[in-house]
Formats: C-alpha cells, sequence, structure tokens
C-alpha cells in the first residue's frame, strides 16, 4: 500500500428534511452574516429556499440571497459575490444547489480575503490566505464538491475552465435531502451518475499500486451507482435509489476511493476543454470522452482494466486484454442505457472539426505548460489524438 | 436509508515513516505543549520515542513524558496526567501507542479542563467541556480509537469499566506507520483482527435497515480483515498485510460502515465486565462471547445473518436460518484459526462460575439501570444466558 494522507472533515447531515436544521447549524460553526447563494429559480419555486430563509431567521442569523449560478460557474459572479460580501461583512457562505453553486461558493469564499483577483489563484498558483468557511445544500448527486477540495471556474474572457483544490475550500457541513433530487430530470440525473463514476474512475485507473480496501471500496461504489443510478432515472421518487446515489457521489470524491493512487484526471481535464468551449453537461462530456480515453491508455495497466471488468461487470475472459476491452465496453453500453453520449458527436449534436480540436488541445496543454493524466502522461498530439478518436 | 450524521475529520497520515513529522503536525494544530502518553517500555526499547522526541525538539516544541498506560487503562494514571498537564500548561496530547494509551490520553484531554472527577463523565453523564486536543502515533491495528469519538477506562474501584464517546474526543491527526506493527505478538494481531471485525458487526448487525454502501463497505472490510489478517499473522513483516489490517482497523470504527443503523454494542457490552474483571484482552474477550451472543440473536434479523454468510463467506443456503449458523460458525473457525478463544473457559483458563456470572451481569447492567443491545434489546436474565452459552 503506498503512503497517503487522507483528511475529510465535512460534517454530513443525511436525510428527509435534513436542509430544516441549517440556520442552527452555521450558528454552531460560528457563523453570524451569511451569503446565501443560488442557481436559478427552481430553490425558490420548490420552496426550498424559503424553508432555508425561515431556519436562518430562526437562528438569528442575517444573510443576503446572491442567484445566478450557471452550470460551468463563471468568474463575473464570483467577483460580484466578492465584493457582496466584503461589503457586507459576510462571515459564512452557505450554497443551496448542486457542484456549480458550491464551486461558486468556494471561488467567493477564497476571494473575499485575498488581495488580487481570484482568478489568479485558478490560473496563475497564487495561493489564498483566509479562506471563509463554506457549508452548502445540496440539490443534485454529481460533483462531489460537497465534501471535496476542489473548486471548479470558468473565465469568460476565452471561455477558460480550470480547478484548483485546497483543504482550506472543505465544506464545515454537507446536508443531503435524497427528496431535493425527486425533480431532477432524467438527462441531469444521468449526467450525476456519469460524473459520479468518473471521478471514482479517475482514481481507480491511476498509478499507486494496490491498496485493497480502496479498491474494493471503489469497485463496490461503482457496483451501486450503475444499479441504484437506472432505477432512480427510471422511477425518479425512489427514495432508496436517490439515497444510494447521492451518498455515493460524496464518497467518491472524498478521497476515499483512491487512497495511495496518485489520481489520473485526464479525462476530466480534456474534457474541462469540451464543456468550456459548447457549454454541455459536464458529466455528459466526461460520458462521450471517457471510453475514447480508456481504449488510448489500456495497455498502461492491462491487469488494472481487466480487474475492473471482472470486479464490476462480472467478466470473466482469461486474455486480459479481451476482458479489459469487454470492460470499457460494457461501461459506454451503460451510459447509452441511461441516455448518455458517448462520443462528441453524440454530446454536441455536429461534427467537432480538427480547427476546433486543435484549440482545445492547446488550452488543455495550458498553451504548451503541462502535459496531463497519471496512467499514461499525455501530450498535446496525444491529446488531439483522443478528442479525434472520440469523434 | 436512514438517516444519519457522518463526521469523521480527524486527518490520517499513513505509511512509512509518517511518525518523523509528527512535531511539524502538532505545529501546524497550534500545540505548543506536549504531554507524550505512552504504554509500557516498548516504545522506549524499539527507538520510536527518541524518533518521535527528535521530531518535537526539531519543530521547537517543549514536551513531558507519561508512561504506564497498560491495557484497559486505568483512571489513576489518568488523575495523574491531568495533574500534570494541569501543572505544566499542556495545551496538546499525543498518544504513542494502541487504543489503550490513545483512550487513556483522550481522558486526560477531557480531565484538564473539567471541574470534578473525570470519571463523572464516564459513569455519571457528566459534560466535558473544552476539551484539549489530541493526536496519536498508532502501534496497534485494533481499537480504531486513533479516529473515532470514543474512550473507555477501568476504574480500579470495583474493576468497572466504562465507554464514552463525544466528537469533542476525535483525534486531531493520526500517524499509521504499518512497520510499526511488525513486532506484535501473534495472539495480540489476533485480538486486533477481533476487534477490527468485531467494530464492524456491532453497527451491522443493528437495526437501521440497509444502507448498501455501508453495508456493502462493511462486507468488505470484514473479508480483507479476514484475509490480510491471516497473511499478518503468518508472516508479520507482511508489509501490505499489516497496511490493510492497520487501515481497515480506522476505517471499522470511523463510522463509515454503520451509516444509518443504529448499533448494537452487546457484545461490547457483555466483554467488557469480562475483560474489567479478569483483565483478559479486549479482542480476545470478544471472540469469546460473539458466537454465543449471535445464536442468541439471529432470528432477530435472519436476512441480515444470511446475507453476512453468502457476502462474506460464500455460504450458498436456501435456508436462511441455516445459512445464518453457518456463517456464524465459519466465523468461530476463523477465530480459532488465528489462535482466538471462542468460549469463556477458553479465555481464562478455567470454568466461569454462576457467581461470577451474576455480578457481570449485574454490573453489565448497570446494576439494574439499564439494558442493552439494540438487534435485541437483553436485559439481565438474557445477559446471563448468553454468559451461561459461552460458558
Amino acid at each position: 500500500m503506498n503512503s497517503f494522507t487522507y483528511y475529510s472533515p465535512t460534517k454530513v447531515i443525511f436525510g428527509k428534511g435534513a436542509e430544516e436544521k441549517v440556520g442552527e447549524e452555521i450558528r454552531a460553526w460560528g457563523g453570524t452574516k451569511v451569503l446565501v447563494h443560488v442557481g436559478g429559480s427552481s430553490a425558490k419555486k420548490s420552496g426550498l429556499l424559503d424553508r432555508v430563509e425561515r431556519s436562518l431567521k430562526a437562528a438569528g442569523l442575517s444573510y443576503m440571497i446572491l442567484g445566478g449560478v450557471v452550470p460551468n460557474p463563471r468568474l463575473a459572479l464570483v467577483h460580484q459575490g466578492i465584493e457582496l460580501c466584503r461589503k457586507e461583512g459576510v462571515d459564512f457562505v452557505l450554497a443551496v444547489g448542486g457542484g456549480s453553486v458550491i464551486d461558486s461558493a468556494k471561488a467567493i469564499a477564497m476571494g473575499v480575503h485575498f488581495g488580487g483577483d481570484v482568478w489568479d489563484i485558478y490560473d496563475k498558483g497564487a495561493q489564498p490566505g483566509k479562506v471563509l468557511p463554506t457549508a452548502n445544500i445540496l440539490t443534485l448527486a454529481a460533483a462531489g464538491s460537497e465534501t471535496s477540495k476542489s473548486s471548479v471556474l470558468t473565465n469568460e474572457d476565452g471561455l477558460i475552465k480550470k480547478g484548483y483544490g485546497s483543504d482550506l475550500l472543505r465544506p464545515r457541513f454537507t446536508m443531503m435531502n435524497p427528496e431535493l433530487t425527486y425533480t431532477l430530470p432524467a438527462y441531469q440525473t444521468a449526467c450525476g451518475i456519469v460524473d459520479i463514476m468518473m471521478h471514482t474512475f479517475e482514481r481507480y485507473f491511476s498509478p499507486g499500486g494496490v491498496n485493497e480496501m480502496s479498491d474494493r471500496i471503489a469497485e463496490t461504489l461503482i457496483k451501486i451507482v450503475v444499479e441504484f443510478g437506472k432505477k432512480a432515472i427510471e422511477n425518479p421518487t425512489d427514495y432508496e435509489a436517490r439515497s444510494e446515489v447521492m451518498w455515493a457521489g460524496s464518497v467518491s470524491h472524498n478521497d476515499l476511493t483512491g487512497l495511495g493512487h496518485e489520481g489520473d484526471w485526464a479525462t476530466h481535464q480534456i474534457e474541462h476543454e469540451l464543456s468550456g468551449y459548447y457549454d454541455v453537461a459536464h458529466g455528459a462530456g466526461l460520458a462521450a470522452i471517457w471510453g475514447s480515453w480508456a481504449r488510448y491508455v489500456y495497455k498502461a495497466d492491462l491487469p488494472r482494466f481487466a480487474r475492473y471488468a471482472s470486479a464490476v461487470w462480472g467478466i470473466e475472459n482469461a486474455d486480459p486484454d479481451a476482458a479489459a476491452l469487454q470492460g470499457i465496453k460494457k461501461t459506454e453500453e451503460y451510459f447509452t442505457s441511461i441516455g448518455m453520449p458517448i462520443n462528441i458527436t453524440q454530446l454536441i449534436g455536429k461534427e467537432i472539426s480538427d480547427e476546433v480540436i486543435e484549440e482545445l488541445a492547446e488550452k488543455c496543454t495550458f498553451f504548451g505548460r503541462r502535459k496531463i493524466g497519471g496512467l499514461m502522461v499525455l501530450d498535446k498530439p496525444q491529446i488531439i489524438g483522443i478528442y479525434k478518436a472520440a469523434r
């Protein structure tokens, strides 16, 4: 087992009505003046925002609301949130929504006491200083940002999407009420399922040898998401199914499934350029890319891909190469079965041009400043190869 | 899935040489004056204590050492530690050892700023106030106390053993170097294996319905401990085996395996009286009791015991009653195979008398003040029944 550090301090409050006690919980963590950060109008329409406001008032907290977060959250709104927090003396940021809202909230929390432009933390390796505490009420099982140290942000200027991770960004608490995900359309549910699977894949298919506990938890988690994800799509108000998917979403990204592994993240990075450019859903973008990435790199760790095929899909094939390819194919068939694309044409509704591929690959390498991946380290020509294979 | 709260903030630093940076890490958590709490002489003899002292000095920390913790740690030493901390202005308690040392350190950390006798927290429901931060360097995979909220203490006056749990007791960090467990005798390694299995059993076999993620992680964990525990006993310097067992020890007791379950803990409570009275090893005591407890209660949740038999031991039997009993028997056979007792006579080397059983059952019910268990709630006559069945 390779050495590792595991740190997942976020308190998880899971179950029906979890959000009712949000005011109390924020007060216990020392918050007094709260920025409530939300996406579109659904939190208002569903009555969730009213319940949150009631709870904050009951706990004697003052608060203001900043809405308007879109999928692939934007820097401009983050700047607006930072200004608002500074002006109002906010000391706690509560995100009500999915990964985009949570990531936007994390960016705001980093920016309030930061001297420069918060984008420099994402783009130029600037180090954040004091970060405001954040928490969240999750309405979408997907990103895992509710317990993770990650935040992804898009700069509208050039549509560049970048991620940043630090233990300073780990939320104080997350409230997960599976009922809040009942109203999600099937497509968004499916995008979430892919995202959850992918957070596990990025760790499982990466250098680091074997850590049986982590590896078997990863395999278990994938099987659970495959099984209960399908059920949640077929019956959106299946509480058990929504529960399993929601909890899997957090476990998939709190690091438990990849201890001792370096993490690969090439699929995420290749996809970030796609969803930054076309503004498509992140989960769908991942589904469109993964199979092509996997077939491009699987020989770099054949035993692992063969093990995956057996443990998750029950494929018994004495030839590891054949087993590995069958496992990848089964995964793509599952994506198709839940309405997800398995290539870029299915994702964007047209064929991607060589010119756009060239541009995305260029951005993906930070204009030649980096290679990506771990299982196989990929340079620009190889990234182009994967985009083309996924065309 | 039942509602749950999950909170496991302890930072885990795992791998060879982990302990070398203990000074640095304590400083990062704000400690300046450290009580180093240890057991017998082995930490000194092995050179571990010297390495710890070097690291503390290098980080500019002042410290003092309090040794002498014994298995089933005693109240008198805790009182001594509390006095020492008060006199010296200690602000951080570092345990170097296994569960007994960690539990003793937690008790000291609770007592320093507590007005009354710390035993009242264990015995009379008194609430602790400010608790000193603790951390630990683990030398024994067993108790899970390194990340848990629990502490168990024995009052020499009457040999009463009691547990207390609070999030305030969760250690700031734990350092786990599997090499530190190489020198453990087979018997102690086996006791640890049983303890780890039992922390999972107490959650898995308890009311709360099904939480597939937790239940499957529990089953995975038991299989890993069974497999790698045996290897660690056969080859004490097998790093992979020691690693898997050590990490399983923490996961088994950080609550992940029992989310949504109430927890049963009857086996622990029945055993606490045994090891309090006879001063035998806790793990061995659990092995001596568990099979008799399981046969006494299994009909209260037959599907769960049948599922366990299938998932962990591969038992396929259409009759759930027969399957359940086979699973219990397999577990006992495993205990025997690693040198553990499966009844009280094997544990203490003689037959336990009716009078002692009466006394232990009386203590176990807090002199009639409580019943125990969750899967089946047990009163004194039933507890006596289990002691007798385990005789």
